[in-house]
């Protein structure tokens, strides 16, 4: 049976493994999750790189919108606003919160978040094995302009720039804005999660799919350890372009990209990974041209349709990414 | 102005309440409420006499059923179901978790309850100043026969009794088994919160609504010092009946007074509250028989109409009761 890891951001990766589940259905799956996303609100813990995941692969996710709960209500939020109590820029379902709470109470009983994601995927029955990255906090974090955030700078001495949460980036402002730099907090003195690295060594290939280089799939590589163990693991990297004609499919690559001082293009993106990780490349067919220059990067690559329009078309970009990584081991 | 002070459960004491403000707009009310009955569930601080009462007077409470709110929907404990999470018993709706997750958030921020409720208050503006009866933790439990749990008795040596929590008993078990005793667990070493005893020393009269002798108004005199501040107000104490031709109106104060060793009687609760405490006692009209044996026992007693059918019948028994206390006091 074949042995697949995947490390994986929210909507991209979880349309991915929905694909490569139907490309690989013998195939054993372990996914590795960004929590570098995780957010603390009323008091819950909510994990939403994980839970898109999760209810992806579930059958409860929001087919149109790609994340949260598909027949959603929002009667606590509304309720939690008539309190004055925010903020009312999350997004937080009835469904959803019910999934905090569960979580909340085990994280206070004690639990891991592993062995709490493991117990959520005992409903979810997603039909990989979803592993946090670690069970360490890491929350990643958006140095911004605070000009942008509306705020005036109270005389010379004002911080000039401020640091917000990722959340507060991507969901409050939509990545309307500059971000200088994008930064993991506590990722250099986490731990990977039980199964992370063990996951990694037993993998007969490694999978990249079209997530965020920098806050979904660059927050997993930033836990020490990780990116070494997939270096060291000895078998086929191979990742998927989420820039297509340089710009991302969905979501602020482009942004953050650019606060870490890489162009947004297939290639540059490849050679962000590097050859020391990365051994093959899809791009997408408008991207052609651009398969010489990642090659001579050292990195095997394809120019492949990289729209995920329908599971049949993911399961095929799934099937080309097994492909490369068959001729790479050959 | 007239500064009146009610110890009010839930249900019977928040219509009550709402008669009272008809009766007397003028006045100035504070309400002592019963925390004996709060609960944790689900990580979540449920106060649900203080709720009831803020809901019922702030026009936001599901009217027919006394309790929750008004245009209800369960989907938060319907997806906790889903996941295995329980109880399933308590009929914890989405809009009433939000009140509990500001409470909860606000105590895990170190605010006491009292400040907590003064906050809940500003969103639902009851019309009286509501005060918890203590900021401490207070229990009340219920001494049961492990039999009527549907428990097997292990073998010799194992507890045949066992104590619930009390809404256990009266949300789960529907206090349909014998109760063998009622403990305020924690009571006597609480202290009165913040503006209680105050508030009893300012007032010009004291009312016990028709709330339950026992797990309501008994539990509020329970916390050291409140009992005493009222003996010592030296103002009219004037109670209106919660048991109506020999059974309660509502609840189950026939199985916890039978706990306490008191007759399910209009006259036997007045005796039970003892002439040291209270002043004046209005009986239903069906109870006229028993004005003579309460008056024996020291108590002014009224025979009047004591369903709280509508607002206007509510605002009359509050009148009466006002009415019974100027004479206690000329």
């Amino acid at each position: 049976m074949q042995r697949i890891v995947v490390l994986a951001g929210g909507i991209g990766g979880a349309r991915f493994l929905r694909g490569l589940k139907s490309a690989a259905p013998d195939a054993e799956i372990t996914v590795i999750g960004n929590t570098g996303d995780d957010i603390h609100l009323f008091g819950l813990k909510i994990c939403p790189d994980l839970d898109t995941l999760m209810y992806t692969l579930g059958g409860g996710i929001h087919e149109g919108q790609g994340w949260g709960r598909a027949d959603e209500t929002f009667v606590v939020k509304e309720e939690l606003a008539a309190y004055g109590v925010g903020p009312g820029w999350f997004g937080l379902g009835d469904r959803d919160f019910a999934t905090h709470i569960v979580r909340t109470q085990m994280i206070a009983a004690g639990y891991p978040l592993s062995a709490v994601t493991e117990a959520l995927c005992t409903r979810w029955q997603p039909g990989v094995r979803l592993l946090p990255m670690t069970d360490d906090r890491v929350e990643t974090h958006v140095l911004i302009d605070t000009a942008d955030l509306g705020e005036s700078a109270p005389g010379e001495g004002a911080e000039s720039r401020r640091a917000v949460h990722f959340q507060e980036y991507w969901v409050r402002l939509r990545a309307s804005v500059d971000a200088h730099a994008v930064v993991p907090v506590g990722a250099d003195a986490a731990k990977p999660a039980p199964g992370v690295l063990e996951a990694i060594a037993d993998a007969d290939v490694v999978l990249f799919p079209p997530s965020n280089p920098v806050v979904s799939i660059g927050t997993i590589l930033a836990v020490p350890g990780i990116r070494e163990a997939i270096a060291d693991a000895g078998v086929p990297v191979v990742g998927l372009s989420p820039v297509v004609g340089g710009a991302p499919v969905r979501g602020m690559a482009d942004k953050v990209l650019s606060a870490v001082g890489v162009e947004t293009t297939a290639a540059a993106v490849a050679r962000h990974y590097g050859s020391g990780l990365l051994d093959g490349w899809l791009v997408d067919t408008v991207d052609e041209d651009s398969v010489p220059s990642v090659q001579e990067a050292g990195i095997r690559c394809r120019a492949v349709p990289l729209m995920m329009n329908g599971t049949e078309a993911t399961a095929e970009m799934a099937r080309q990414s097994l492909l490369l990584a068959e001729e790479v081991r050959a």
